[in-house]
C-alpha cells in the first residue's frame, strides 16, 4: 500500500489541520487540488475533495458498507509497470473483488484502475513513473 | 501512522479475500477477532468487525461526513509512552480536532484515546508496549 486518500469537504481546512495544526510536512502541496503527506515508510496520506474522489473511485451502489454509501476514502498500491496494473486487478477480481474501472491511461500520465474489496473499500492500483520510494521508505513525488 | 483499520461486515470473508485471494501474509491473526497485515514500512492494515470498530471509535453525529455517518475506518498512530497519548490528543484538539475519548487504559494492556479530524475521520493515538517496528519498517505485534 502506498497511498491512503481521505475525501475531505474543505481542502484548505484539512490542510490547516494537518499541516499547520499537527505540524506534518507535505511531500507535495497543490493548492486547490490535493495535499500529500508522508505518514509511514513508503506511505503517503492524500487529502482530496470528496466529490473528486467519488468521481474517480466511483459510487458504491449495492456493494456498499451498511449505510449503502462508499466510505470516502481510497487505498492505493503502486506497482512497477502499466502491465502490472492490469495483472493485480485481474488477481483481485479472481479473488472476488468487484471491478470498478479496468486499467487505463490517466490524465497525470500514468496508468490506473480500481476494484472494490468485499466491503466496498476502493483500491486503486497505479503505475506512476513520478513516484519513487527510497530504501528507507522516504517517498518522492512529482 | 501505524495502523489503518477497516470495519468489515464478515471477518472470515475479508480474511479469505486478503490472505488467501491476494496472498498477503498476516502479522497476527486472531480467528473471530481481528487480522493484522503489514502493508507498508511500519504500517499494518487491520480487519475488524464494523460494529466493534463503531463501539470503540464512536458514532460521528453532527461532525460527520456528508451522509452523516462515520466512515467505518480508523487511522492510528502509535507513540512511545502513555503520557504521549494525552499530549498528542491535546495537540490535535488545540488544532481543531473533536475529542472522542481522552487517554485511558485499554483492555489489551495499553493506553489509547480518539479524536476526530475536521471531516470526522477517527484517529486513535495509542501506546502499545507489544508493538515494535524495526529500522527497516518491519512490524512485530503480540
Amino acid at each position: 500500500m502506498t497511498v491512503l486518500t481521505l475525501g475531505v469537504r474543505d481542502l484548505d481546512r484539512s490542510r490547516d489541520f494537518y499541516v499547520n495544526g499537527l505540524g506534518w510536512e507535505p511531500v507535495m502541496d497543490v493548492p486547490g487540488e490535493v495535499v500529500f503527506i508522508q505518514v509511514a515508510g513508503g506511505l503517503v496520506l492524500a487529502l482530496w475533495g470528496v466529490d473528486e474522489l467519488a468521481a474517480e473511485a466511483g459510487d458504491i451502489g449495492h456493494h456498499g458498507v451498511p449505510d449503502g454509501k462508499a466510505p470516502p476514502i481510497a487505498l492505493a498500491q503502486n506497482v512497477g509497470s502499466p502491465e502490472q496494473v492490469a495483472e493485480v486487478i485481474d488477481q483481485a477480481v479472481a479473488a472476488g473483488a468487484t471491478l470498478i474501472t479496468a486499467a487505463r491511461p490517466t490524465d497525470w500520465g500514468g496508468t490506473n484502475g480500481y476494484f472494490a474489496d468485499p466491503d466496498g473499500y476502493r483500491w486503486e492500483i497505479a503505475h506512476n513513473a513520478g513516484l519513487r520510494i527510497d530504501e528507507d521508505g522516504t517517498v518522492h513525488m512529482g
